[in-house]
């Protein structure tokens, strides 16, 4: 079949890097501003986020936790008190050093601003909250009838990046971190599994994405915790996302903080405390999942507008009829109810050409696009087309089973994004015990052959030079696979019944 | 009556800063951080936010407007362009200069932390964003067919305070700014007009502060504004806090930064732009507007939580029982719809004396407070106590007439507050047209003696001068007070019909 004229130049198979930005671009979601690695998050791209927030906001509330709002600058003293932390954000701090601007004439009489006003202690921009959170814990707790402190914080962080891609790595990134506070170890593991399990759910039921659930290795910690729960997402070229992590924090910022509470033993105790986020880098990872060569692929929970009516009106004199069947379809639409919220509909009334509009909503993902023309309001039908479907692919529905069945459409659409999306990825996971077939599936010209599920009983400097030499990271140690019958490790050939999880990565 | 032992000390008439400080403290609303200036919101003040950001919202996006987000850094190079814009905002512009950090071992061996990486241009964290969101629309505006460009964003944004005070004025602050792109004036201050009511609709009908509609004068205005529509809320110690603002920017920003279309006629015009706000502002001036000298007091509809049940357990036999009725009574509150929400209720089931938990609730500010003890349980009673009443006041209900008229009683809070605050609010407005008497007025002992209103058709330099010897302002020149009987002008004689509200402010 000869590419539509519409379709995303290039496609995915031609080069998947430039098709991202294409279909970012096409889709109006985000684009790049003059501040260096900082994108400007378009309204359609916005609408995105905010579904993501309802979703996960709702469930954070749901199980005990209140939002709460700290400083964005952070003092350089609260950095140094945790030096492992300090070091793995230092590359990467965007760093205020003064509080005023003075304006100067230059030679040709134009205004300069000059920075003026230093700062006897410079901040850094948030790169993460943990210490400027945990400052405020350790003024909070005070007994074990505080605990457990449950916070949440919707925030802009920056981490100022080098190699910037939209949504995917930013300088600049909205997000959400949890930071709690508990009396033991147990009860802080406990709710870094809860969340890990909450991030997944959200994944899988809201963006239709099957993620593989792990913790990571020493060497792919988070700076400064014990230990990082993850959820690992496959994207069509088969490169690995994180989506998210939860972490356990240990004791390491309580003692760097004085976070201490007196427990129910009258003793004074350091708290044990986790944080765990996702961002807007879900949104990109949203896009290489389902997206096609056609633009943008939404699944419905997290779609701006679920369904788009558009009418087809080639007489001016039915014109009218027509818009407000359109109209009263929508209204009736809007009433049902899907994944807890009403549904949400657009009539696109635009004077512009059918092709164009059927396009536009196209590369904007938009999961259902009806039509009525003049013959399907005589006979009280719709033409009905799918976006996960090809884009010529159409049937025609008497209009009441339309509605009747709305909800299950939908619903069937999130399914099989998520149907498609699991079978391609379990489909890219091979397992591998063998060292030569090893390097052999890292060295083929592909690029991004898929990841391998091997033994592993290496160390961490083992890992760091297998990863360096083959640009490869071990994703995580897959939940389910920590328990596997004895194999020898494929790198030392120790017995271990453990398995890693590797691939190339965002 | 003696002082209740639980109330605010100081009371509001000893010292109103220092009662505002405890009222903010007691609730538990914010507190101060170790960043110069910045606050951490905590849970129960944020949620008041999150009650104000969804009010606004949903009016913001029903009227047309969608949310986006731009960059937190603004180069530079883009203040420039506006100068009048760069020099009302320089003074207070936290400048970030480095990107990286390097750690350093100082004489003790301890962890430095030093800037590093410098930035070859300067940015500064947004004060507000009509600079960096204009260079946005420059990209996205080619035809009238893209106006009128209808966006907002909900953002963190500093200014560099010397005095600050919780939630009033603080380094960081949380706002929501509108930003519009128009294709003529008259389509541009339409907008400024309808986002004006807006504001002046949700201090009234979320918040119950009534307020006066008014216009700047030049003086006032926001930095590169035509003119500023203001909604001005006097709180208890008859001061001014400018709640919110709307802003007419004519074609400034646009030319500055070249925001052109290509109009109806083939022509090439620069847009209209207008800007508007609200912040976390918003929650100091509420707690100024209401509390007492027991603590905080919350309208109705931004109350975190809007009753609160408290067990009463005398016996242990009978405790699994009324909390059980309690949880009763709250599952069927909870089913309840007030101003399109369903009622936030909390049961209060914490092994505490019934007297702390009281003056919690009081010092929080919930609306209603619902106490069920054996006896009550036992005649279907509850004891219900309203917030807006004294602490010692209660009445026994039918819990099924309680249940019947919640909802309404809810509403009489809401009223009786708005009630009291209008009251309060028109005794302490004089009109004052002699020249003697409103110097008299301002230097009573009496610090903050009310507002006046006065003819006037001073000058821009005539208006600073009293202003600054005074130390007081025109909050505004008040819609409804621009066509009055012609007076002559307070200070130079001049016939007029305008009249000017002058006050001290926040």
């Amino acid at each position: 079949m000869a590419k539509p004229k519409s379709a995303i130049t290039p496609t995915r198979s031609e080069n998947f890097p430039e098709w991202y930005q294409q279909v970012v671009r096409n889709a109006d979601l985000a684009e790049n501003s003059e501040t260096r690695g900082c994108m400007v998050i378009k309204p359609w791209g916005f609408a995105i986020w905010e579904a993501i927030q309802r979703y996960l906001d709702t469930r954070f509330k749901a199980t005990g936790h209140e939002n709460a709002y700290f400083p964005l600058l952070i003092p350089l003293s609260y950095l140094e008190k945790e030096a492992e932390h300090a070091e793995g954000f230092a590359t990467e701090c965007a760093v205020v050093t003064h509080h005023r601007l003075e304006a100067e004439k230059d030679e040709n009489g134009k205004t300069r601003m000059i920075p003026a006003g230093k700062l006897t202690e410079p901040y850094v921009v948030r790169p993460t909250s943990e210490t400027i959170i945990g400052a405020a814990f350790a003024r909070w707790v005070e007994s074990y009838r505080d605990l457990p402190l449950l916070i949440n914080q919707w925030a802009n962080v920056m981490r100022w990046e080098m190699r910037p891609r939209l949504f995917l790595r930013t300088a600049e990134f909205l997000w959400q971190e949890g930071h709690t506070a508990h009396e033991t170890k147990e009860e802080a593991l406990e709710e870094t599994h809860m969340i890990h399990q909450l991030y997944s759910d959200a994944l899988r039921d809201l963006l239709a994405i099957p993620v593989i659930m792990g913790e990571k290795t020493e060497a792919e910690r988070f700076p400064g915790a014990e230990s990082t729960l993850t959820v690992e997402a496959m994207v069509q070229d088969k490169k690995a996302i994180q989506a998210g992590t939860s972490h356990y924090l240990g004791q390491n910022f309580a003692k760097a903080q004085n976070i201490t509470f007196v427990d129910r033993d009258n003793k004074e105790q350091h708290v044990h405390t986790t944080s765990w986020g996702v961002s807007t880098r879900l949104v990109g990872t949203l896009i290489m999942a389902h997206s096609d060569d056609d633009g943008l692929v939404l699944p419905p929970r997290v779609a701006p507008q679920q369904i788009v009516i558009v009418p087809v009106t080639p007489k001016p004199e039915s014109r009218d009829a027509i818009i407000d069947a359109c109209e009263a379809l929508a209204t009736r639409l809007r009433e049902q109810v899907y994944a807890g919220e009403n549904l949400r509909v657009k009539v696109d009334t635009r004077d512009l050409g059918g092709g164009v509009k059927k396009w536009e909503w196209i590369k904007k993902g938009v999961p259902l696009r009806v039509e009525i023309g003049p013959r399907d309001m005589e006979e009280r039908k719709v033409c009905l087309q799918r976006r996960d479907q090809p884009a010529n692919e159409k049937s025609f529905l008497e209009k009441e089973v339309f509605l009747r069945e709305v909800v299950e459409t939908l619903d069937s659409v999130h399914h099989s994004l998520l149907d498609r999306a699991r079978t391609f990825r379990d489909e890219n996971i091979t397992k591998c015990s063998d060292m030569a077939d090893f390097e052999k599936h890292w060295a083929e010209s592909n690029e991004n052959p898929g990841w391998l599920l091997t033994p592993w009983a290496g160390s961490r400097e083992e890992e760091e030079e297998l990863s360096k030499r083959l640009k490869i990271t071990i994703r995580c140690l897959p939940n389910e696979k920590q328990d596997e019958a004895e194999a020898n490790c494929l790198l030392t050939g120790k017995p271990t019944t453990s398995r890693a999880l590797w691939g190339r990565s965002y």
